[in-house]
């Protein structure tokens, strides 16, 4: 990924670049840069306004450092690991089921410890072919500790911002009025101490969840599919034979178990589409029965096919029954029963779990375009909605007061509240070629007519014709679009 | 805190509450619940507005989890310690410095070790009168390690965005193609382990800063006051003597020693106004000269006269010269030398460190009103740009096609992308209080009169005036205000 087109494209114009640089850097953390940050920004923006707004989804902001008891409940602490192996020589770790699935053509899923440590004695380090370490349990969360001295307590930087929406289910649902469904959306950082962490932006160690509960009565997971009836999209259920169907027939015929799932496998599909995704490139996946965890009773992903990293989860959604409140209520001895339609029962949760990361990459893989032929250039062909500024400004000249009058269009558009850059360095035919690397759809630039009737040339990204616009019909123009 | 009014109708509304509750609570950590989420955002919002629109400044966004040598070269590792004893019998953990001040009336500012432990000799525990504990060192960094096995790294949970920012500024400056000054804001969480928090929102473990950091030319500290000359502020000198001065004098008279520090003094101050802030409550205070970072050349607080807190620290504007730059120089071997200007030098930074939880703190104390008379009432009085909801739609009943009606204005606002919020629950009375309590600008009903001739009624949440208005012309109205 590294070395492709677009990472240098990145890199350059200040989206992303790996974190700690002048350290040496660890793998697995990213910077967002000018660019990316606000671009990073709008997707989230556009996550809200789809659930709080569309959706009366509530929003929920939670600590990432959160104390024990939470993990154990959620099963994090004693199921949240992998079984590593190390060299005793050169120190190199690996995972033991990968090790032994590589060298020995045999798949660890369901065996044992000592049938695990027997394999892997037949084993030496691929690397410098010294001896391995005993195998050791490596959990994937950060562990720390709060207070001090004899009172501290043991704590863990969450691996999912959804065991932290749980926690607090009692206050919710009094916010709710004791109603059912209403949802839960909650934006935040996320951390897994992966091993070694080697995608990019698609497996990273610190990363930006943002995820849904629904929390429904196990009675009704019903929901009217609307317009997404009609949406035709390739699914790949858990027979392992894509189709190309539409989600109402889909559900007709069972494929998709819950019309709740079903409606918001649509939702996301929409999104997705919305923040500049190559619709194109999206696939319905059902998890398998061995794949999906032993408590949900029905798991899709949305999954991106990219061009440089394979197959990308973009957005896992799952039934998740009453496994985690009920392991709450376990461990804490609060209840999670709600009393509800006449009846006393815990609720369901149908979860919506979105990356952040995840989408960001593959926007700007959809995104970029290498135009070539006459006009070589690189655009990123952001809609308007997400790009990190929607304009920039530029003076033709910085001289005979055709940069002041830029500087007064610039300070105008700010006072709107709108995301512009200004651009005064080199030819104009350069700065629309950096516009263009930086996905901003509209150049603006001012020139000598300016001066006498307050007109700017608007220049159009993707289609590169240029139009003559009064400066007080800017707005209107470049927002209503 | 805890029983005030204000923090039980907080509690009530779900603006925020105690993080894990139903496993005993952890100090210093808050959810921010459904109205409170979204009242935060709006803040974050109106400082990237601030500061990326209105000052051109770039955003940034970096991992909250960075390895040592970030917080080595800052001096946090071997600085950001408190001495710390505690109980042998009863494991009350005490700061040494708090423990000597309070029984012996000796302060230990400057004093070393020993000193220390001689004067610890004296003191029992004040809660058992049992034995204290040798003293300790007590890093306010949560420690955390990044890998597996003996490839592990120490890391830290940030206590501050600076730093991460400061890291990779040799990207930074080439994005600003090698001009200064460009400021770079970053919001995001930070932590410190904070012994034993009490006050609420204001010492938190886990909070969120706005950051912005100017790189400047240290032989150009310049700035155009504008508009900021003739704001007239409460300003406490390091002299001790609290006066009301205009910025323009302050800077004249030396008080303040740099335009750009009293720039944006009157930024954030302007800042503070506008998201409801009350400015009555505000005062610029100067760092004493034993109080500021040794290497700081100014530092100056914006602080909130707190009707229950007392004083709270909202930004701190400090000119921290070539330090930090220099510091990471020295120990990455990577030069912060820029040319400008054709001189090679390593930038001053001039910092703008505003906490979010506080001034979130201190809009809810600022905004709060209980009228009392015939119309007892809790109001929130936010400006409406930082409002959760910017408003409530009520159906008069719920029969009738009102609530139909009601659902579909209800819509309409929503696809006008407006934070709305539907209540069809009990007397509009009630539904008035509740809104008003969430501090929700406008409440619309809609009632038979709105099935003849589409209007609606627009009731006012500070004045309590109606008002009938066409519904295409609810959002001009109340976006327009």
């Amino acid at each position: 990924m590294q070395d492709s087109k677009l990472m240098q494209i990145l890199l350059k114009r200040g989206f992303i670049w790996p974190s700690f640089e002048i350290y040496g850097g660890v793998k697995g953390f990213y910077d967002y840069g000018p660019l990316g940050s606000l671009l990073k920004r709008n997707i989230e923006e556009a996550i809200r306004q789809t659930y709080v707004i569309e959706e009366s989804c509530f929003e929920l902001s939670c600590p990432t450092l959160s104390p024990e008891d939470i993990w154990v409940a959620s099963g994090h602490v004693s199921s949240f690991n992998d079984m590593m192996v190390e060299c005793t020589k050169c120190g190199e770790p690996y995972r033991a089921d990968h090790l032994i699935e590589a060298n020995l053509k045999i798949n660890c899923d369901g065996k044992g410890i000592d049938e695990i440590k027997k394999l892997l004695e037949k084993l030496k380090c691929p690397k410098c072919k010294s001896m391995l370490s005993e195998p050791y349990k490596y959990n994937l969360m950060f562990k720390s500790y709060v207070g001090p001295g004899s009172r501290k307590i043991t704590a863990y930087l969450r691996p999912e911002t959804a065991q932290t929406t749980y926690v607090p289910f009692k206050r919710l649902i009094k916010i709710a009025r004791d109603k059912l469904p209403f949802g839960v959306l909650q934006i935040g950082r996320s951390f897994r101490n992966e091993i070694s962490p080697r995608q990019g932006l698609v497996r990273l160690r610190e990363f930006t969840q943002a995820e849904i509960q629904f929390f429904v009565d196990p009675a009704n997971k019903e929901k009217e599919l609307g317009e997404f009836a009609n949406l035709n999209l390739a699914i790949l259920p858990k027979d392992g034979k894509e189709i190309n169907i539409t989600l109402g027939k889909a559900l007709k015929q069972k494929i998709i178990r819950t019309p709740f799932i079903a409606y918001h496998l649509g939702k996301a599909f929409q999104l997705f589409t919305k923040i500049g995704i190559n619709p194109k490139k999206l696939r319905l996946r059902q998890h398998l029965d061995d794949e999906r965890a032993f408590y949900s009773s029905d798991t899709w992903d949305i999954e991106f096919m990219s061009k440089e990293l394979g197959r990308i989860e973009l957005v896992g959604i799952s039934d998740r029954t009453d496994y985690d409140l009920k392991a709450h209520q376990n461990l804490s001895k609060q209840s999670m029963e709600v009393t509800f339609n006449g009846k006393r029962f815990i609720p369901h949760i149908i979860e919506i779990a979105y990356g952040v990361d995840r989408p960001f990459y593959c926007i700007l893989e959809s995104c970029f375009v290498e135009e070539t032929g006459k006009k070589e250039r690189n655009i990123f062909k952001f809609p308007a909605n997400i790009a990190p500024y929607i304009a920039a400004v530029f003076p033709l000249v910085t001289k005979d007061r055709i940069d002041k009058k830029a500087e007064e269009v610039f300070n105008k558009l700010k006072n709107q509240q709108l995301f512009v850059l200004y651009d005064s360095a080199g030819s104009i035919g350069r700065r629309y070629a950096r516009a263009d690397e930086a996905g901003i759809p509209y150049c603006i630039t001012i020139d000598y007519d300016t001066l006498e009737d307050n007109t700017v040339t608007i220049r159009y990204r993707d289609s590169m014709e240029q139009e003559r616009v009064q400066i007080d019909k800017i707005k209107e123009k470049i927002m209503g679009k």
